[in-house]
């Protein structure tokens, strides 16, 4: 009896996992983590009313989704005043990140991204078989004309930029991004992941036509929504890029509950704007911590404040476990310079006290290395 | 501006889907169904206790689900009396099926199937290139010895049979799966779909060694357990194969709600046996309707019957056409001769008894063309 003949591209492939999940990390540990504070959830929840709408959902689970989506999309349309033929919606951003790479990128084909950006888009693009150039992030910033530029150069069939940025909190203005674009060489098409956006201040977003060609911009639900869990995402296009999903997707791929959900956060503004509150305070206090703590804390417009450790890699690494170690579940950027910081999500009072405890005797021990 | 250069394989690639969901065809004829019987969904339900698990996870759902769905893969290794190691669980047998075979097929590499088995299972390997080789159903059941042999002349990574099939509903004994396994030629996977086997006797599963690397089986919660709308699959194989799925899975891409309601209906299988009970009844039901109309309803160890409506493929297209008219969503085989038939998804007393005043005003209408 012989092995699966796996294609040549699946046999080169490590059996990777581009994040280990805090409850991995709870079963090693043997206990919970006090403060969830490592995923850029959203502490504060989803909408009461998301919740709401997901338990009477609940019941009706016997059902398939509707493949189509079409009351979220329609409703998504209406709020960002563009068609819902402009308008995709998938199994979270992860999940239509790997849509989108397998429509353009085969064996050998260019990819650019920032040197310690997201993992997992990175994951994708190895996993068809892309090549992936990557920029240095400049001043802690992801850095447009870099990335069209290096676009250039490698002749890319695709170019990621995040705004605002994971892991480093930075951002631009969305006039900044779309101007920059001037530079984006013709066939390359830019996936702009504004994930973090609700958390950022007006004006982040990029103010851009949707049936521009050259520009996807994924969105979701999962960050300043609180709905993580229900893998609900889309994508803003042009309607020949948001139809050619319709080749590769997985049509019943939706989780109805989660559809549902997703419908009745969108309708409840009131609540976002209330978690954007919470947010900006949130960021304060871990801002306030830090210094506190003689670390210096970089500007977010996200759910989390990225924290200078003032040292390198190691030391951060060190800081990182000790917080762990104590129950404090954070992360931190993978790529030098940038992880010389740890990442710190947003909570509150609960995993903001106990962030506030640890990151001392943190900081103690990893200094008497 | 140039649009996106899409892979060679993307462009000759239709933006189809494999089935038109009913909420689709509810919106284009401008009324709700009144008995949903086309997806062979479970009208009977969840466990409640996996509703209760739903709705009290609903407010966790801020959080992202586990990646490695630790707890639910290990309840399902009990339940099998398998490892851990031998199960991932994935968005469904739809979401599983895409990565298995993305990790199996190429450009040019062959597939083996039955004309008119299931239609996502050859969406995905058109998807990834793959070339697909049917063999005829052999009395309305699919042919093991005859996929088997194809599969050695075409020389095929992967070979697909559903047990019990959909879309006849017919049936072999787990015994005779295996028998003629020893036809299966070096080197080629079976993918053996069990998502109905909850429905069968006694019996219907294969019992086969877990860690044969020749087979992968798919199951899902999606039909006896009535959840089709949480997308909860899983694939049971060899360690090497169940480990392949991480090079190329979304890792994050579990509903977190999901999770916590399949591993609740999981231990509920009392609940399981109240619905095996219920679609016995159902099916004798449907099989009296179908005689009473003069039609003969196939023998069926699913969660559906098929009805041999006696005519052409035209005649079949003729009655659903008038079922679905008068609000009862059913579907029907896609290849000849299975097209002669209807498929009906088992139903309360209220899907059934539309059913019943639908099917005689169907017939006389299709009988008048």
């Amino acid at each position: 009896m012989t092995d699966p003949r796996y294609t040549p591209l699946a046999q080169s492939l490590p059996a990777t996992v581009p994040f280990v999940g805090p409850e991995t990390q709870e079963r090693q540990r043997g206990a919970p983590f006090a403060a969830r504070l490592g995923a850029n959830e959203s502490v504060f929840g989803p909408s009461p009313r998301a919740v709401e709408a997901m338990q009477r959902a609940a019941g009706d689970v016997w059902m398939y989704g509707d493949p189509e989506s079409h009351d979220l999309r329609h409703a998504l349309a209406v709020h960002h005043a563009v068609a819902p033929e402009n308008i995709v919606v998938g199994e979270g951003i992860d999940g239509l990140l790997g849509y989108l790479v397998r429509l353009l990128v085969g064996s050998g084909d260019t990819v650019v991204t920032s040197d310690g950006a997201y993992p997992t888009f990175n994951y994708h693009v190895a996993g068809f078989g892309g090549i992936l150039h990557t920029v240095p992030y400049r001043d802690d910033h992801e850095d447009p004309a870099a990335l069209f530029a290096k676009a250039a150069e490698v002749n890319a069939k695709l170019v990621y930029l995040a705004n605002p940025d994971n892991p480093m909190g930075s951002w631009h203005s969305g006039h900044d991004i779309v101007a920059a674009m001037d530079a984006l060489p013709e066939g390359c098409l830019l996936v702009l992941d504004e994930a973090y956006v609700e958390c950022a201040p007006e004006g982040t977003a990029a103010p851009v036509a949707a049936d521009d060609p050259r520009l996807v911009r994924m969105r979701t639900f999962s960050k300043g929504y609180g709905m993580a869990g229900a893998r609900v995402g889309y994508a803003i296009g042009a309607p020949d890029l948001i139809l050619a999903f319709n080749k590769v997707r997985n049509h019943f791929g939706m989780n109805r509950v989660a559809q549902a959900g997703a419908l009745a956060a969108l309708k409840d503004q009131e609540w976002l704007a209330l978690v954007q509150q919470r947010i900006i305070e949130a960021r304060a206090r871990i801002n306030r911590t830090a210094r506190e703590n003689g670390l210096i804390p970089l500007p977010s417009a996200s759910n989390f404040v990225t924290i200078d450790c003032g040292r390198d890699g190691a030391f951060a690494k060190a800081v990182l476990g000790s917080l762990v170690e104590q129950g404090v579940f954070v992360r931190m950027p993978f790529a030098t310079p940038q992880n010389r910081c740890v990442r710190v999500s947003c909570g509150g009072e609960v995993e903001m006290a106990a962030f506030e405890a640890a990151l001392p005797k943190a900081l103690a021990k990893a200094r008497a290395v």
